[in-house]
């Protein structure tokens, strides 16, 4: 699947990400990876302006399912069983980026590294892996 | 710091956490834990009825927090550094409680464990481990 | 099966654990856990008379293999998938014990949580969360 | 500190490193990472010829010891508080490679990545992210 692809894919199947106004969309994609960004948005923003942890991590969540689609074609049914996150530095009033690489798709289990920073600078913000199931073909 | 001194430094200091309606609640402090309440709510869902996964990490977060601040008092600049969630079973269309435990409360880390439930089940159904870095003494 | 059972499972399928003198030992099993020992031994000891961070993971590994194959009978091919360690006190200079409760056991995952004590303490030393993937059956 | 200054450092500060035959080295340092190796050797074998868990969390937590005193000059009071580990395939026969990648140097915390590979070949066999407390400056 190519972006318009999988942009489509997900605005259908995955309309709540769009709850309250678009605010994910993807940048590219690539063999085993993929960079999505978040609009600096109210919904996103805590009090002094910094970006709030759960929607990092929602950030994150999406930029590896956008590299399993890219990577395996529509697969709705693919969860995250695994998720861990590293606060590193204060993200900037900005954009977020993420940029995914998936490190193993396997049969049953995907395994990716996703770095985040604030549009602009090239120092990670925050650090994720994430683990996701994959569905047994029928 | 009891629970109605930890939920009022809450709602004064996080007012952010009841943009939307007010859907996270103190249940219970003790020494070294706390048990808190995220209700069933839109905010929360996703389609299918299922709670979404940046809102189980809300909650634990949030658990941790409330766990911190009864057994240090008000220290407002506390910072999440680490979460690592796995998610075990799908949760029920009911409110989620969150067990925090407190296993080290170090002068610089402290490094806590969270149980995700639905109500009226003991089943677990997200797992949090989280560290929070201390701010120095001044 | 016993705790008789799956040391002699064990004993005959890994071997290496006794490489050098045998000093990982079964405490007992319950369902969906079990207690294993580690021996205060030259093997384990940095200068100074701490324990290695690797055999603190040696040690929590065995702790949940050993729950899992009492609770799933012999199945030798279960394999660790993600360990995440928190080192939060000194161990002491003794045999340290390691608690492992297996809080999911699905067909194709296992997630366990282990706590790590030097015998005589109810501190935690070191706290992990496991992962094993299961093998499908034939 | 360069590649000579840590090696002499570490085989002083830390000889238990090398007990029972040196299998560990530094291939090089640079700004903020690392790349070390460990030779295959019985020590770290399994039945069958894989390596062990313990040595590959071992060899990663070297690795970023490492990065650290190359980056920090010695500081032999760091200590590792987080390591967790995905094992994403079978290392083959042969001398493994980490290389650590410090992805924040804070006052107090360091945090870096660890990609582990078979010598010869690309392919991620674990990846590590860990953590360090840094001692407070006297």
């Amino acid at each position: 699947m190519n972006v318009t692809e999988v942009q489509e894919f997900l605005d259908t199947e995955f309309p709540q990400m769009n709850h309250g106004g678009k605010t994910f969309s993807i940048e590219s994609v690539r063999p085993r990876g993929a960079v999505v960004r978040m609009q600096y948005h109210d919904r996103h923003i805590r009090p002094g302006g910094t970006i709030s942890g759960p929607s990092m991590m929602a950030l994150a969540d999406y930029a590896m399912y956008v590299a399993l689609l890219a990577g395996l074609g529509p697969v709705a049914l693919a969860v995250t069983t695994n998720l861990s996150i590293n606060f590193l530095r204060k993200p900037g009033p900005r954009d977020m980026l993420a940029d995914c690489e998936v490190m193993k798709l396997g049969s049953r289990l995907a395994v990716g590294e996703v770095r985040l920073t604030s549009e602009g600078s090239d120092e990670i913000v925050a650090h994720v892996v994430c683990t996701y199931a994959i569905p047994p073909e029928k």
